[in-house]
C-alpha cells in the first residue's frame, strides 16, 4: 500500500517571512507552479488517486487541486478538515519573523519554532485572529478551538483524524494523497515512523515535493521516497 | 432559501464544435476566465456557500473550484457524482457537429439535439468511449452505465440525486451551489419549475453565468435571476 504526502507550495507569507499558522494566505505563482510540477511528476511515475484529504486552508487545497488535475484525478472525493491545518501560531500569526526575533530574541523564537511542547503566546478570544470568529471553524467545540498550538498539541488533533478517517481508506487498499502543512505532516510522519519527540522537531519535508510511503499490512512503513520530475 | 446553478464555462470541444457528452475535456482559457468572473460576481453580491455539488467531469469541477476560490469558499465540502454529468451523447461523442449534419442531415441532428426523448446512436460496450472502461465509472451498476442518453433519461438520473442528496442540504438551510452541464441543469430546472417536456428542450442557461433560485419553504421557486458582474 502506498500513501502520498505533499506539503503545500510556497505561500505569500512564506515569501514575506511572516508567521502564518491558520492565516488563510494564497499560494504564490511559484508555489502554484511547484504544485503543478508535483502533479506532473506523480503522473510520470504512474500515480493516480482514489481519495484525497486536505486542510481548511487554501494553500493546501489549491496544491491538492493542481495535483489532482495533473494526475487525472479531479473527480475523486476530497475530504477537508481543520484537523489537518497547520499548527496554530497564536498571537505570532501575522508578525514578521525577523521583527519578532529582534523583540524577543533569537533564542526565544527558536524555542517557539522548534521545541516540541512550547506553545506560542496565546490569542485572546477577542482577537480578530481567533478562529471562533470564522464561519469555517463554527463546527469546532469552543474548548477545542486553538488559541495557539505547540507541535505536540497539533499532533494530538492530527493523529485521531488519521486513525479514524484516513487510515481506514488506506487499509481498504485505496490510493490516498494528503495535502497539508509542515507541522500537520510532521505529526503524521512522527506517528508512522515512531520518531521521538526530540528528533521530530528537526524533520521536515520540502514544499511541493510528494513524499511516498510504502506500507506493509500493518501500515508500518517499509520504505519512503520523494518523487521528482524526470528530465 | 437560495440555490445557485452554474453551467461550466467554454470547453475545448465547445470551441471545436464536437459532440462532447461524457468526454472529459478541459475548459479553454476563455472558459476559465468566465468561471472566475462568475465567482467574482457572486462575491460582489454577497454570496458564499456551505456545500457544493458537481459532476465527475473536469470542466464542471474546475468551474466550481474557480467559483469557490473567488467566494472564499474553497474549504466547503464538495460532493461529486456522475449523476450530474452532461447527457451522454453515445456514438456521437467526439464527432464534429457540422460533419454529422452533412452525413445524417440537419433535421436528424436537430432531433438528436433537441428532442426530449430521442437517444443518440448508442455506443457498443467494446467501444473505447464506453464509460465502463473508466475507473471513475466502476461504481455504476453495469445496467445503469449509459450507452447514450436522451434528455429524458438524463433527467431520470439527475432528479433522484437532487431528491436524495442535494435537497436535504437546501432544506437544512445551507447555501448550495451546483456546477454542472447544459442538460443536467436543464433537468433540474424542469423539475423545479415544472416545465413541460415540450418546453424544456428550448430552455438553456448561458455558460459561466450563475443562476439564482429563491425558494419557499416547500422548495418551490419564488424568483430566479442571473448574477452579472457589476461594472
Amino acid at each position: 500500500m502506498k500513501l502520498v504526502l505533499i506539503r503545500h507550495g510556497q505561500s505569500e507569507w512564506n515569501l514575506a517571512n511572516l508567521f502564518t499558522g491558520w492565516t488563510d494566505v494564497d499560494l504564490t505563482d511559484h508555489g502554484a507552479a511547484d504544485a503543478k510540477h508535483a502533479g506532473q511528476a506523480l503522473k510520470q511515475h504512474g500515480f493516480h488517486f482514489d481519495v484525497a484529504y486536505t486542510s481548511y486552508l487554501k494553500r493546501a487545497i489549491k496544491t491538492l487541486n493542481y495535483v489532482l488535475e495533473e494526475t487525472d484525478s479531479l473527480w475523486v472525493p476530497v475530504h477537508k478538515s481543520w484537523k489537518l491545518n497547520e499548527r496554530h501560531y497564536g498571537a505570532l500569526q501575522g508578525l514578521n519573523k525577523q521583527e519578532v526575533a529582534e523583540k524577543y530574541g533569537a533564542e526565544q523564537v527558536h524555542i517557539w519554532r522548534r521545541s516540541f511542547d512550547t506553545a506560542p503566546p496565546l490569542l485572546e478570544k477577542e482577537d480578530e485572529r481567533y478562529p471562533g470568529h470564522e464561519q469555517k471553524y463554527k463546527e469546532i467545540p469552543e474548548d477545542e478551538i486553538p488559541l495557539g498550538e505547540s507541535l505536540e498539541t497539533t499532533i494530538k488533533r492530527v493523529i485521531p483524524y488519521w486513525e479514524e478517517v484516513i487510515k481506514p481508506s488506506v487499509r481498504a487498499g485505496k490510493s490516498v494523497i494528503i495535502a497539508a502543512h509542515g507541522n500537520s505532516l510532521r505529526g503524521l510522519m512522527k506517528y508512522l515512523e515512531d520518531i521521538s519527540d526530540e528528533d521530530i522537531v528537526n524533520v521536515s519535508i520540502p514544499t511541493g515535493v510528494p513524499l511516498v510511503y510504502e506500507l506493509d499490512d500493518n501500515l508500518e512503513p517499509v520504505s519512503k521516497y520523494f518523487i521528482d520530475q524526470e528530465e
